[in-house]
C-alpha cells in the first residue's frame, strides 16, 4: 500500500484581509507550503472553495491560482462541497496520489469573504442549501442552526448556557494559534451577555466569516527530498458520506448521519477505536454543530455532547481535544479553506510543533470538514508515522 | 495496471428545457447510465457543472443530486474546471476508481443555462475568465473568441467562408444524433448569410448554450455484472493541463500551449500515435477553437487546421473525423456537462452504436474539453478492447 504523507504544510492568518486578493491569499499558503517541503514541485493542484464564483465573481480557479502562484501548467480543478470543500479537495489530493496518477500533488484552500458585504453573503451562503426548497423560503444557515439547537436543547432538557463550553475552549485555544482570527481567551460571563445572533444562537456560538488560504503537499514517503526535516504525517484514511441536503428530508434532523458514517468509516480504514484518537478538530461553524458532531463521531451518547464540554473533556488536557488551535469558532471560518486548515493543524500536531496548544503525545488526529448540517460529511485520520 | 472501464452511459437530448429542474435533468441521464451498466450501484459521484452557483443558484450538487437521484449517504463532490468540467469530473471518477478507493464511480454532468436568459448568462460565463482582468473590462467569450478568429485569418489569410466546414460537419452529424439539439444538415450558403454575434464570428461559428445531463459509469472490469453486453470501452489515458487565465498574457494566443500539452501526454500514456486516433471529439464552443485544437493536437500545422475542415478531413469518412455526433455546434453546449457528453458519445462509436454516425472500425477515440480558451484542456482517450 502507497502510504500518502503531508510533506509541507502553509497557512494564511485568518481574518478580515480587506486589501489582499483570493489569488494572493492562496499564493501566501501555498509558498509557505512548497518551502515547508522542502521544495516539492506540486504536478497538479487541487483547490477547495466554497463560493468565489458568487462572492467574487471568479470561478475556474485551479487555472488561476496554477498561473498566479507560478505553476503554469499544471494540472488544476476545483472541488467544491460547501462548507466541506477544503476537507473535499484534500481528499482529491489523496486520491491522485494514491492511484499513482500523481506524485506531487497540491491542495490549497480559500475563500474571501470580504469581497461581499451584508445580505451578499447570506445569499451566496444560501446557495449551499437546497435552493428551491429552503433558500427560497429565506431559510438561511444561522436560522437553521438556531432551529436545530433550539429542538435540542427542548429534547435534552439542555440550560441556556450548556453550549458556553464550546466557545470557551474554542478561545482559550485561539490565543496560542498564531494564525487564528481570535487570540483571547473569554470568560463564561461574557457567553452569558452576548447579544442574539438568530435566537438561541448568540455572537459566541456562531463562527465568524473570514478570508484565509491552507494548503498542503501530499506526496509517497520515498519521493521526500534528502534533508526532509519534518516528523512524518500520513493520511491514514479519508472518507465522505452525505445526508439529506433539505434538513426538512430527515427523520431525526439531530442525528448527523454522514458525520457518523463517515467517521466509522475512516475509524475502519485507519484500523482504529476510537480511544486511540488523541484529538478531533471538529466543524464548529455553530456550538450546536459541536455538539452533535461529537455525537455522531461516538465520543458521546445523543443528547450528551454539550456535557463534554460543560466538563471540560474538549480541553487540551481533556478525555478528547478539541478545536485544538481554535477551531471555527477562534481561528475563524474560512469557508471552503477550512477543511484544509484542519489538515495543517493536524499536521502541526502531529509534528509537535503546536506550543501552548499541543497535545502531548499526540499518534492520531481526527478531522471532520462538514457541508451544510452533515449534509456532506468529509472526514481524514491523520497519524504520526516513523519509517 | 487496472483497467478502469466505461461500463454505462446516459443522456438527456440537449435543449432549452425550460420545464425540467437541473436535477431532474441529471436523474434522467444517471438513471439511464445506472440501467445501460446493468445495475451497478455507484459507490461515489464526481459532477461536472460550470455554472450552477450562478445560474441556477445553487451550489453543493454532489449530494443534491446523490439525495435526489436515489443514491442518499454516497460519496459525493461538484467539479469545475469552466467549460472543462466535464471532461474534470471525469479525470476525477478515473483517478477515484484507480487509486482502488472506489470500486464504482458515478460521473455526471450537468449544466441548466435557461435558469438565467439574457445578460445574466454572459455575466455567469464572465466569471471562468479573469474576473479582475478580463470581465470587468467587458470581454465576453464571444467577444475573446472574435478575437482570437480575427487574428487568426489575419496572420494566415483565411477567407470569411473558412471556417464554414466546422458547423457544415457538425450540423451533418447531429442530424443522426437523437440527442442532438440541432439535426438539420446546413448548406454552405446558409452559413455566408449568417447573422454576425461578434464579428467575425456568425450565428454558425458559436455553439449554443443549452441545458443537458449526460452520465457514465466507471469500474474495473473484474466488477462488471454477469451479462454484461456491450463491447467493452476504457479509459487508455487521462491527461490535464493548464494555460494562463487571461488571454493577454500568453506569448502566442493563436497557440492552444495546454491542449497541445494534454494530447501529447495522453498519446504518451496510451502508446499511441497520431494516426492510431480514429475519431477527435473537440471542443468547438466557436469554430475558431476547432481549427486551434486540430492544430494542437498536431493533425495539422500553424495556420492550417481549418483547410481540414475546408477540405473534408473531418467528415466522417475523412482523415480525422471529428465531432460525429454533432459536437458543440449541433449537439448543444451543455456547459460542464460538456466532457460527459462527449465520453458517452465516444462509448458509442466505440462500441458500434452510432448509426449513421458511425465511425468505421474504430478502436482509439480522443476527446478533449475546454476551459476558456484552453486556460484548462482535459483529454482523454478512450479504447475498445476484448478481455
Amino acid at each position: 500500500m502507497t502510504d500518502v504523507i503531508i510533506a509541507g504544510i502553509g497557512q494564511t492568518e485568518v481574518g478580515e484581509h480587506w486589501d489582499i486578493a483570493l489569488r494572493d491569499l492562496a499564493y501566501v499558503a501555498i509558498k509557505e507550503a512548497i518551502a515547508d517541503s522542502g521544495g516539492l514541485q506540486p504536478q497538479a493542484l487541487f483547490v477547495g472553495n466554497m463560493l468565489a464564483p458568487n462572492l467574487s465573481n471568479q470561478a475556474h480557479l485551479g487555472v488561476l491560482l496554477a498561473d498566479h502562484c507560478g505553476m503554469r501548467g499544471i494540472e488544476a480543478v476545483t472541488v467544491e462541497a460547501a462548507g466541506a470543500s477544503g476537507g473535499a479537495a484534500l481528499r482529491q489530493g489523496y486520491m491522485a496520489v494514491k492511484s499513482g496518477l500523481v506524485d506531487v500533488a497540491l491542495v490549497v484552500g480559500v475563500e474571501k469573504f470580504t469581497d461581499q458585504v451584508g445580505a451578499g453573503v447570506d445569499t451566496a451562503v444560501a446557495t449551499t442549501s437546497d435552493s428551491d426548497f429552503e433558500a427560497v423560503q429565506g431559510l438561511t444557515a444561522s436560522g437553521q442552526a438556531a432551529l436545530l439547537m433550539r429542538r435540542y436543547m427542548h429534547e435534552y432538557g439542555v440550560p441556556s448556557d450548556g453550549f458556553a463550553g464550546f466557545p470557551l475552549v474554542a478561545h482559550a485555544n485561539g490565543a496560542g494559534n498564531p494564525c487564528a482570527m481570535f487570540r483571547k481567551a473569554i470568560k463564561a460571563e461574557v457567553y452569558g451577555k452576548a447579544e442574539m445572533v438568530s435566537d438561541p444562537i448568540n455572537l459566541f456560538d456562531v463562527a465568524p466569516n473570514a478570508d484565509g488560504a491552507a494548503a498542503v503537499i501530499l506526496t509517497r514517503s520515498d519521493l521526500l527530498p534528502k534533508g526532509y526535516l519534518h516528523p512524518l504525517v500520513k493520511i491514514a484514511a479519508s472518507a465522505v458520506s452525505t445526508d439529506t441536503l433539505a434538513l426538512h428530508d430527515r427523520h431525526d434532523p439531530l442525528g448527523f448521519w454522514a458525520a457518523r458514517e463517515s467517521v466509522d468509516a475512516a475509524r475502519h480504514k485507519a484500523g482504529i477505536t476510537l480511544d486511540q484518537v488523541d484529538f478531533f478538530e471538529y466543524h464548529d461553524s455553530y456550538s450546536i454543530y459541536a455538539a452533535l458532531s461529537l455525537e455522531a463521531a461516538g465520543f458521546a451518547p445523543h443528547g450528551e455532547g454539550w456535557k463534554l464540554a460543560a466538563q471540560g473533556a474538549i480541553a487540551l488536557n481533556g478525555r478528547i481535544p478539541c478545536a485544538t488551535l481554535g477551531g471555527l469558532k477562534a481561528r475563524g471560518f474560512a469557508g471552503g479553506a477550512t477543511g484544509v486548515y484542519q489538515a495543517v493543524e493536524a499536521t502541526i500536531q502531529l509534528r509537535g510543533q503546536a506550543g501552548p496548544c499541543q497535545v502531548e503525545n499526540a499518534r492520531f488526529g481526527l478531522i471532520q470538514s462538514l457541508g451544510g448540517p452533515a449534509s456532506t460529511a468529509v472526514t481524514h485520520i491523520l497519524e504520526k508515522i516513523t519509517l
